[in-house]
């Protein structure tokens, strides 16, 4: 802590914190425009987001948002399949592409006069895809390999994947960004193409490009690369299906003889920042460091890991980026010989203990500190910037939100943390997972 | 017992089951028609069936099908709002409509000569429905009086309401029929013609009509009155999200102050009637009546009600028409002073003894018979009759499939049953949940 605070005194960090340098405009065919300056290195990231993600997909077609976002590096009319990433490569530069609930991104990052070049080549890949059934064929492929790598064998990702599918009871954040196995094995020409028709329009996208830049050079660049893009007329609202009221708290066991500790999970379903009311996810992202953060410090670290050596791990989770409804996590991994339900009990007792004796002063003063200080931190990593932008363009926030963000972080109090932990710790909104080699551990 | 025997012989139960005199085709706008001839009274039953229940719905739209079905009794341009149901009762008929996860129906019961009346008014509605926004206000304001009264009144059916959200991980029968309450309130006028306008067609439709009726008669009458109906050529395939395996046992607990007595009911996951292939279903369907058919002689009722008076009441329930997967599900009801966790305990360990213990022959044999009997004793309920028909037709079963069930059920063996009850009572698959008046009621 001490550390912390010696760094916030060196940064200057009792002033007001900055605004970023960010411009932003909106062509005639609807692409939204951000472009923010750091003129520390000649570099530039240029990153293309649309609003289309795994919770936007058709019934029945689960993982076409991320299949299409592998798809997006087959050829053109102009480029040929694989060709992308070589040629950025060949420039010096990097590039990548993800794929989550909210927006698929594709970004490079490369030297600042290259941006031209990348801009064309993305603008094309927005409108001018050309796919063979062969490429549908192998990339379909991969991505059940990726499935198998990242999901199938790993217990923990199955075990999270029924606990998301149980924790939504209506929205689709319950159905896997990579998709359920069942819906891949079909994905087709015409899911891929039907996602990329209606989705892949300039009106359903955020360009943002960070770094030696300049605003007019770059918006005069985007209407000469993107603006002749039309937009697509039928986009639909984006109006996903929302959770109802969760009334009954819901517990998993999930047994699987890789698992080699025993472990506890639970989520509840939580606020998200809303645009223009960001505080109950402010406090919230308190709450996730004071119950879970360090474990010296938060409020299970110290009661289950020291004061009564239930736990060797403890953690909390919450990141109030989503479009729609999010969830706050907790995790609890037994010491040897402590019961998944006698961890369970100490953790509960914990939250109910924090939530009796409230918040010290000075403790809260420290988390300050130290979220003003990590806000800070972001600032020096322009692709994270350009990133934390686009990420939030694309999940209902506005460049006013993520400017306000640090400051509604610092005026948080005590109170506004115990008022939405007492709302959101609501065990008939949650679902608790035990995660176990095998049954036998329960007895 | 003996009662079944001795009408069994009586109703001359041993000679092979009679075939439903039954008379299909489909017209050319692709219309299914199924007469049923019953020639004992002079009426006539009408129905017609969309394939197009509240598991057709566009997401964010529940209860848009059941909807619907209220707004088909509004006028058409040539009966006023109200007026069919008048007309119906005019004649001496009564009429009524059902929505399900697969279907929505419309029926009347009629002197046979009005048939053609029936079908006029009814062909009429599926083509002509004219609505005002005035209908839409006054049937939504309806719609949601009867959720009121049926669902949030009832703390068992908001306690099955997410049972039944977390027991699909991906298919909308986890999804009210009825609808969740806060997004029909947002169903207007637009959600209900679409709906309307591509399944409400003839080629996602059958018709069927049952009584004092001639086939081909029957069939001329509907070429006059539905034939001019156009298809939908937009009618899509009926392809619905699929389950991914279910990995982790689902627990939940209900706490309502209006629960007057606190019990468990768990349901599994488990196969339907398929065409070609119902013999699991017909198994299951045994399986239901020796775990919880009648406590003098089930499983789940001997165990718990008699020999150690756990439970005051046990059933189990199971059907297996459903165009995609099911449930089978066991409720138990706690002798006073007994926990639900002992309860369950006991649930559980008088299934294993049930997988362990086989079943005895005669009581193999008293079932075929009962069975037996209560297919013939549906026989004779022409109403029913055509029902199970309708049903089957818009849930993915033939006209041969509904004959073959008689004889499907009664070569169902011992090993059977046994076989698909270790494969469906497999508690990774299922849901159990605890609906009790409070939290205490644990300790």
């Amino acid at each position: 802590m001490r550390f912390l605070a010696a760094l916030a005194m060196a940064l200057g960090l009792t002033t007001a914190l900055r605004a970023d340098e960010v411009t932003t405009t909106t062509l005639d065919n609807g692409l939204e425009v951000v472009v923010i300056e750091d003129h520390r290195a000649p570099a530039a990231v240029h990153m293309l987001w649309y609003r289309a993600g795994s919770a936007d997909e058709p019934p029945s077609s689960s993982g076409v948002a991320h299949f299409l976002e592998h798809l997006l590096f087959k050829g053109t009319e102009t480029i040929d399949a694989g060709e992308f990433s070589d040629i950025v490569a060949a420039q010096g530069g990097s590039d990548n592409a993800f794929t989550s609930y909210d927006y698929t991104a594709y970004f490079q990052r490369v030297a600042a006069d290259r941006l031209p070049l990348m801009m064309r080549m993305e603008a094309d890949r927005m409108n001018n895809l050309r796919l063979t059934e062969e490429d549908i064929a192998t990339e379909r492929g991969v991505i059940l390999e990726e499935r198998n790598q990242r999901v199938e064998n790993s217990p923990g990702a199955l075990a999270r994947e029924q606990m998301r599918a149980a924790q939504y009871l209506n929205h689709r954040y319950g159905v896997p960004i990579i998709g359920w196995k069942h819906e891949m094995e079909q994905l087709g020409m015409e899911d891929a193409l039907d996602f990329y028709d209606l989705y892949y329009s300039p009106n359903n996208a955020v360009l943002v490009v960070a770094g030696d830049v300049h605003p007019d050079e770059v918006i005069a660049l985007a209407r000469e690369t993107y603006g002749p893009i039309p937009r697509e007329p039928d986009l639909p609202e984006r109006v996903r299906p929302q959770e109802p009221p969760q009334t009954a708290e819901r517990r998993l066991v999930y047994e699987d003889p890789r698992v080699s500790q025993p472990y506890l999970t639970r989520s509840y379903i939580a606020p998200e920042r809303d645009s223009g009311a960001q505080e109950k996810a402010a406090a919230l992202t308190y709450l996730a460091e004071l119950l879970g953060g360090s474990p010296f410090t938060s409020a299970l670290g110290v009661a289950l890991q020291f004061d009564s050596q239930t736990a060797v791990y403890t953690s909390a989770y919450y990141n109030g980026r989503s479009l729609d409804d999010t969830t706050f996590g907790l995790t609890v991994v037994p010491e040897q010989g402590v019961t998944l339900q006698k961890a369970e009990d100490a953790m509960d007792a914990a939250i109910a203990d924090f939530l009796e004796t409230g918040i010290e002063a000075d403790r809260m003063e420290r988390l300050h500190t130290q979220l003003r200080a990590s806000e800070v931190y972001a600032r020096d990593d322009v692709q994270g910037l350009a990133r934390r932008y686009g990420a939030a363009l694309t999940q209902g926030l506005t460049v006013g939100d993520v400017q306000a963000w640090p400051e509604t972080l610092q005026s948080v109090t005590e109170e506004d943390i115990l008022t939405v932990a007492r709302e959101v710790l609501d065990r008939d909104r949650s679902v608790t997972a035990w995660v176990v080699p095998s049954r036998e551990v329960l007895q």
